[in-house]
């Protein structure tokens, strides 16, 4: 209830700070208008909110781009496991291999993995196949999307309770 | 086609590493017999690839995790952006909070930012609601879905004809 009541101002506060087109709750996709460009209408008409620094990019390509690297390393994670059980000598060289490379560039992994794969017995065409089953079958997109969700609400809440309780604490210490 | 000449011996490879089941193609969810358990129908049946490593949680979860993070500095820019033009007082403040405080973790630069709040005019607030309606309602799920997709298919060829070039560029020099 204390958090409810904290949060209630801060509509006001967002709607005071931001025009509402820039706060609205509704997203819908950029368009361009579809009449012919006149002196007022030539502008883009986007009812979302702009996120600078992205230059050309966008946050789902920056966000898309991080998730490669996180397929990567899962991939690689799935082969490890998979090496241990059927052949420990490809295992150990494969740990061998992960213990003198960063995992941080997927690509570069692999591109490292595949100048070696003589000695690794083809472990980087094995690492890039699994990422690829793993981005376009196993990987739960639609979770993804719920967990954010869900993550951002909670986050919010703790926040404010965690806010609350403290700054309820310090007034009745008063 | 030199690269599909050296993808294609790569699932014999797999094949032969994994048992079928996992490098199955098309994935569904892990299920629960529907069957009362008996000896041999106890085991939990799942089509998809065993991913070590991340305990009770899963990898959408750390995904997850890493877009929060992500959510929370995208919100910042765009209440900085907004700042700059409609409230500049603001926006130094938030700009001097910034170099003082990492955004690595967006919950921890929330609350305190949270704790200044007086001095930031509301801006944990303003931050937090706009990274909820970044995450719930602007950010494009199904872009960032079809772009992981389209970069792991390119960055494969990509790896493969590299290897290819400088393999062949290899062979005719000797």
């Amino acid at each position: 209830m204390e958090s409810a009541a904290t949060v209630q101002p801060l509509n006001h506060q967002l709607s005071f700070l931001f025009p509402t087109k820039l706060i609205r709750t509704k997203a819908s996709p950029c368009r361009w208008p579809s009449k012919p460009a006149t002196s007022h209408s030539t502008r883009l008409y986007c009812q979302k909110m702009y996120v600078p620094g992205f230059g050309e990019a966008s946050p789902e390509a920056k966000a898309a781009k991080n998730l490669h690297n996180f397929f990567t390393y899962i991939a690689v994670r799935i082969v490890a496991a998979q090496l241990q059980s059927y052949n420990p000598e490809a295992y150990e060289e494969l740990m061998e291999f992960l213990g003198r490379h960063s995992l941080n560039d997927g690509d570069k992994f692999c591109a490292n993995l595949m100048r070696e794969s003589s000695r690794h017995k083809g472990l980087d065409g094995i690492s890039i196949q699994v990422r690829t089953a793993y981005c376009k079958n196993d990987f739960e997109w639609d979770n993804l999307k719920r967990l954010s969700s869900k993550m951002v609400t909670e986050a919010n809440t703790k926040l404010m309770r965690d806010y609350v309780l403290e700054t309820s604490h310090a007034e009745s210490e008063k």
